[in-house]
């Protein structure tokens, strides 16, 4: 019997079977300041632990999206180590703050499955939680890949496809306890616009890029413990490249934000997203947003915005994403709609 | 409006301004393991707790340069977005050690204005604080940077220029509160040398080269959350290179000064600084230092050294700096004159 | 006089010398989070404070390889800068865990020296030991090195040769202070396999491959604050390539071997070690393991098992080692045996 990890096949997949993923980790403030190092990031309120506890909170908590990589990456021996494609998310959303100590740990429960028409593989759904060491859910959500099947004759299990939400409701984003922008400093924070002055539908070009490194991706992928090979062994595609992990590239576009969103502090859910196209090393990094919508919250001072983040490697001035025939523009690499907090 | 930062132009500034640098930073652990990644840095202070406490502190503070950083990249957006060069630093002192936890923001005094004769550009003079979360003063320095104006047609304003000191005055030099070499290990430290045994006008060749290679210098100019475009885009020059953060190279030559300087441990004045040429990756940085002064202190066993400290992309052994021109040899990327404490 | 150390040369070895190693180095969670951002490392014991204390122990300890590396780094400056070859590793031993927050410094004992029967080189032997801040030793090993002469008409010395264990034995190996594993948690750890699941004589291909990259050993290299100037100066060699540490390829293929060995959680021991050829960037490590031995200890749950790890740049698949002529085959990297914890 071999002793290493061959990954799941889509036939070893059934619909309310509950994955209970290995290998818990503990973040502190080495994994802070390695995202710092890793991503353009800085937005105050995980920049600055006085910037934080003027917000209302214990300290600047670590990074929403380090606790999603970490989260996501428990996942990959079990849901994407054989996947041929990382398809969707959807209902994602923060539920508490993680601390610098705190430990993390992941589940998914398989909520869909879909044979594809051609036999060789099946569309996968899960949602996924990731629960710190009081068992306390941080962070859930949907994704659904598309993975191999072991055997091309297996039987195709019945069709089970979840009813999700196409964004996560304004009324059910969780604040963390404690959060308030009442006494907010804009000159701290680095930019003078609240969520008044962004109206929906304004697109804003976040002008600075980013060339990619593959050392710099490898380290960040491995701190997530993120072991999908594609991502570090060049003799894996004839070009020699390797493929960067998409979680890379969302970070890389958020930290870019900041320059037009400074203030868009914390990000509370995950509404959807696409990995439009792959990203390589070499390529430079752009972003722009578009805003989605807006909403109250019942925190003092904090208001909600739905924003859509586009990376690209082309221009993020034109505001590129789709082709007349709905297919994403080459350039494109990242089109991520979410929901953050943002003085009102 | 634009909700991007387009960077202070020569118009914006007025003698008597005061600019309040955005985005707070906490800095502990993290910071100091990715700086000992990052440089060859060695020495003991910065290295060993129980180093540190047997010189009187409370453990080993954040190192000088670290400080350094992170102040200096917080001026970046208002300081030098749209500077065409840095010209120069003076009066630059360490005033408090920064402690792990500690949280580091910025504010810059504008001191001086000149216009060029070009009339497309002007120089701006700054003098630049950096406070911790008590808001104590732990650094503070003189710099001043070419900066284009936004309309050539703009008019000048009265030059003024500062009065600035060659060198810092020894006696002006802060010594930490507590620190003592009255039981200093030398073998610990790894060198025999006390200040008595550097004679002014002595020249040091530090004999180890580092080769720089891009992610290396990216990771370390987004710690400090510098965020000038030329360091990480490579489409903004024809030849694909990033201009590399000149921090890194003053990093990188103090870590390599360790080699015949192991004991000069904390920097705590900056008399004067040129980025004399550019670095670019894929140069191998030595360095070698010219002992130009000595000084005592009132701790215990505590003395100053004054040192020019050279890099460069050449050999460190023939200690080139200028031609006959009083230009520069185009080998030389840096020469910096500072003060460090020494036991005597 | 020169300032910069020269290094020590073979003619400046005594058997019975005791060297004190230079600049003590404390150690804490951004070295963890920088080790996980180096290597693909995922045993949960270091991983997770959480797992740690379910095994007995106060948190999650700094890895013992970390401690390693820095260990061996101190050695480097007064053992191996004049170095032509590392020869050999025995007798390595953990004796106690290193927590975040320790110091550790270094000693060294020369315990054997041989010269070369072309006069102008010679083996040394030492042995070395870490100790933390308490002075207690956390780790032993000996460890020979080829080191050139100065003058080579320079008297031989006596020859002294050590009598080394050929494996550290068993029943002498350290087990950490209240480590049980009899409430192990094996979907955490993230395999089935206990020791009983192994049987000696088996080979596991560890399947994953990791290319490197220059940047990355270097950071590696540097952290450890080893500063031999073969892994950082591009000029040193005419084909401008950089050789890599060898502890950075033990690293790499200890992590890697977490696939098919995720319940080795603890190194004990190090009985034996050959870098058999050089690595360098753009080289893809992969890992292979051998279980040359099992014994049990007297802790609740606790074996120990004897593996030989192989890290090669060819293929894992096929267990390459020697050749007909006893010689390594040229894509093997390194060839390690050691002891680790397991439950049984």
């Amino acid at each position: 019997m071999t002793k290493t990890n061959p990954g799941r096949f889509f036939e070893d997949y059934r619909v309310g079977q509950v994955i209970r993923h290995a290998v818990p980790r503990s973040v502190a403030e080495g994994e802070r300041a390695l995202y710092h190092a890793l991503y353009p990031a800085r937005h105050a309120l995980y920049s600055s632990d006085e910037f934080a506890a003027a917000s209302g909170l214990d300290g600047s908590p670590i990074d929403d999206l380090i606790a999603f990589h970490v989260v996501f990456g428990k996942t990959v021996p079990d849901v994407s180590l054989n996947a041929v494609a990382n398809l969707g998310y959807a209902e994602g959303r923060w539920l508490r703050p993680v601390w610098p100590g705190d430990t993390l740990r992941a589940e998914s429960e398989v909520i869909g499955l879909k044979q594809n028409s051609s036999g060789v593989s099946g569309v996968v759904y899960v949602r996924t939680r990731g629960l710190n060491q009081m068992d306390e859910p941080v962070l859930e959500y949907v994704r659904w890949v598309m993975v191999r099947k072991r055997d091309a004759a297996a039987p195709a299990p019945e069709t089970v496809l979840p009813d999700l939400a196409g964004a996560v409701d304004a009324a059910s984003l969780i604040v963390p306890e404690g959060l308030s922008f009442a006494d907010y400093d804009f000159d701290l924070a680095g930019e003078p616009h609240r969520l008044d002055d962004y109206r929906i539908g304004e697109k804003i070009d976040h002008v600075d890029g980013v060339t990619i490194e593959e050392a710099e991706h490898m380290l960040a992928t491995r701190l997530w413990q993120n072991t999908a090979k594609v991502h570090f062994d060049a003799t894996n595609r004839a070009d020699g490249k390797r493929l960067i992990y998409g979680g890379h590239v969302i970070s890389m576009a958020r930290a870019l934000s900041f320059n037009g969103l400074a203030n868009a502090q914390m990000v509370v859910a995950l509404n959807a997203g696409a990995h439009a196209n792959p990203c390589f090393a070499g390529e430079t990094v752009r972003a722009w947003s578009e805003v989605l919508d807006k909403a109250p919250t019942d925190a003092p001072g904090v208001g909600a915005i739905r924003l859509r983040l586009v990376a690209t490697k082309g221009s993020s001035g034109d505001f590129a994403l789709k082709g007349e025939d709905g297919r994403y523009a080459p350039e494109v690499l990242l089109d991520l709609d979410y929901w953050a907090l943002m003085p009102v």
